[in-house]
């Protein structure tokens, strides 16, 4: 099944596609129901009624908006790593994103007034349904309730400030994430063998299979779940494949009016016009 | 005011210290407080009544088990920049931590049984209790609710596996934070001019003035909202001196059975024993 996160008349709502349109389920939330452990794959199914939406007619929200954590994953694959001038690491590069950081499909991204080197990249991102610790590979996928559509928006100049990444990543309005909250079920196993594509303005920038994942999702829960303690609704970002604009000569970058959609098979279509932060 | 957050009976309580004892409050947490923009300040000489209880009958909690985020400052001492073989940068070198890697004062800092090198970060933790974004240097300060101790005990192996930090940071058990929550009216305006102190097994392995953090509270404040909405109850971890156990030669680790301590003036003393983790 498909759930989208939307505001109407100042309520948060969430919704499910059905026949082209969006059926209204309850005043509830993702979180809450992957809290409670709701198999989402059916439950939907089980609610009865609802107003039905037309998709422009809606706000979209992030599938979840307040994920108890939020784990992306660097330099996984291997072509974004040579381009970005890093040795393949043979453990997950991890970085960690803010609540504050997200925006929801139809919203703008967010160039910041300090810095014009805002940059794209689309991923896939895992939403756990249940969570873990020591978590063994073959129980893995089991733990995944579905996926959504990612942009890891980075703000270059303020990422290689430091040895450490977590401010370019964590401006506010950079973290695209939706529309849709996808059940498992509706894709192949880990979202293997999938086709990948962030387009700006229209044009495709990357393209790759999530085949090419260097720490495919199962490891990624079992490499994490070694260290910490996974909870339901926990989001991971799987990382970017090349192409980003920093590594390009000329350098792309992102700026105002420009249009970042980010496509995978079975999971629709991530669309964001960026905009400058006005100032204060 | 010095506040404790504390487990009784399976219940999560508040308390306050008085006459050499600890006062319970409330069935209410620090985070809820100043979400509703409590003033901390004197809120507990409002509330009456209470229970009182001795410290040692106390299971303490951290101050905020989930704050809504833990912004950690790394190389903020320039003696310990140079110590770890890092240049210092000239802004802010940030990483995360995530709720789950947090302990209580008297609770196990946990050793994971996947690596033994875990090392001390004596540390101060400052909370916020006003939010906002693009925070003017001169009102940052009025944003801080108040201080507690932190002892950012990292996997060094796992810190340096990768070129990002993250999952050394995040370990389960590994984030000890308290013992009190003491309000910002009882320590000189940001925190400066104490000494802060680290022993292990008794013997002083860090000691420090915080006068000599290269960024200090109020530009910290500044420069992290430049990028990020900052929220009632986050709380930035503001960085360790030199003397860790990393950077000596021979290396100094800390065991199962040893007793990690930190102290700042004004905020006492926060003690963790080192635990291994059991095998599961």
């Amino acid at each position: 099944m498909r759930y989208v996160s939307f505001e109407k008349d100042g309520k948060a709502l969430l919704g499910v596609r059905e026949n082209g349109a969006i059926r209204t389920l309850d005043e509830t939330t993702l979180e809450e129901l992957l809290a409670r452990g709701v198999d989402l794959r059916t439950w939907a199914s089980r609610q009865e009624g609802g107003r039905i939406e037309s998709e422009e007619s809606l706000t979209f929200l992030p599938p979840l908006r307040r994920p108890p954590k939020i784990l992306c994953v660097g330099l996984n694959f291997s072509d974004h790593s040579k381009e970005s001038n890093f040795e393949q690491p043979d453990y997950p590069t991890m970085f960690l994103r803010l609540h504050t950081s997200l925006v929801a499909h139809n919203a703008p991204i967010v160039r910041p007034r300090v810095s014009d080197s805002l940059d794209y990249e689309g991923e896939i991102a895992v939403v756990l349904g249940k969570g873990g610790r020591h978590i063994r590979k073959e129980d893995a996928l089991s733990h995944v309730a579905g996926y959504a559509l990612f942009n890891d928006a980075s703000v270059r100049e303020y990422q290689f400030m430091t040895p450490q990444w977590t401010m370019g990543k964590n401006f506010d309005g950079t973290g695209a994430f939706g529309p849709d909250f996808v059940t498992a079920d509706e894709l192949p196993p880990g979202a293997k063998g999938l086709r990948l594509e962030t387009r700006l303005n229209g044009e495709v920038v990357q393209s790759a299979s999530t085949d090419d994942m260097v720490f495919d999702v199962e490891t990624l829960i079992v490499m994490l779940s070694e260290a910490v303690t996974l909870e339901a609704g926990d989001v991971i970002v799987s990382g970017t494949p090349s192409g980003v604009g920093w590594a390009r000569n000329p350098k792309l970058l992102m700026r105002h009016g420009d249009v970042c959609e980010v496509s995978v098979e079975g999971l629709g279509t991530l669309r964001n016009k960026i905009v400058d932060e006005v100032a204060g």
